[in-house]
């Protein structure tokens, strides 16, 4: 075997690491806590099933791929949960120790397109980035709401919280985003997401 | 939400369920065993890092949604050892069942489409199935592998059935099928494979 692909299989076995990352929501009848590469997935697969709601038109193999990947920097860096404020302060240098270790697994040039294809997720500005963002904000909803709210309960998150996250929903796909808050509005109702925190 | 969107919301959550739907092989380090979610995750990003190495031009586009979906009849029907032949001969029609099933939870147009995208890979006669069940394979080998054919010698299997279900590697990838049976071939050197069932 040849160095170039020795590099490819030695990363390919690296990410199976990314099995045991586990992350707040939990699965759908209340069973145990996802992992990062289960969300990956589910998020590519949704990805492709909803990408006609895409605000613009997406090259649905860059989202796919980009869904798959967000997450691998986890594997050293940890999940950081999006409504842990004191997590989120660290994560951005975290994550980019762990970008530079763990892509540098690979040929340089694959190196340099997942480290792109991560960056342009994180920054967010491409159509295909925000329309993969839309899937990993819209993903735990449809899982945290089959458990009536149990994640939101477990952690005292209010709604107003919730739908600071979802604003970037709106950035992939309003059509989305106007599901996600339907969804959202119905939890409130039936009181498994708090409005405001009680004082 | 209107039925479209509806429709699609709860196929997507109704495949959460694979993440429970377990396989023979251990991650990496001799850890629990995988799961159907996680392994799925595994080969669409392989194929997509190592797609230079198909016989043939291929869409990755398809190749990884093929990976990503091709074990969701598993969720009714339950994971089928490959080298379990009894579980083999009643593998078609418990799987054509679900397929049934779980696809026609999506809108009509979708359902044909991932039934087609399913039906393609089983019958592995395009670049894209072809390439997408080289990764089917390679995916566990690594794995095991790893943990010096630890799922091997715990099922009692030997090289020759190894190497029956590599066979259709090299119909999507010569060279990857080159590097499988390099890796077996250590395996047997090593003597966590046996070549031949003792009598």
């Amino acid at each position: 075997m040849d160095e170039r692909l020795t590099k490819q299989l030695n990363f390919s076995l690296e990410i199976d690491k990314e099995k045991n990352v586990l992350r707040r929501t939990h699965l759908s009848g209340g069973g145990r806590r996802e992992n990062d590469a289960e969300h990956a997935w589910h998020m590519a697969i949704m990805a492709y099933l909803l990408r006609e709601y895409s605000n613009e038109p997406v090259d649905i193999s860059r989202v796919m791929i980009m869904c798959l990947i967000h997450d691998i920097v986890e594997i050293d860096a940890g999940d950081t949960y999006c409504y842990d404020p004191e997590g989120v302060k660290t994560q951005k240098e975290r994550e980019n120790r762990a970008k530079e270790r763990i892509f540098s697994l690979l040929p340089a040039d694959q190196k340099d397109a997942l480290t792109a294809l991560f960056d342009e997720f994180e920054e967010a500005l491409t159509p295909e980035a925000r329309f993969a963002h839309a899937m990993d904000n819209l993903q735990p909803l449809i899982l945290n709401n089959s458990n009536r709210g149990a994640d939101w309960l477990e952690h005292g998150i209010t709604a107003d919280k919730v739908y600071g996250r979802q604003s970037t929903t709106a950035l992939g796909s309003k059509r989305l985003f106007a599901a996600a808050d339907e969804i959202i509005k119905e939890n409130i109702l039936r009181g498994s997401l708090p409005e405001k925190k009680r004082e």
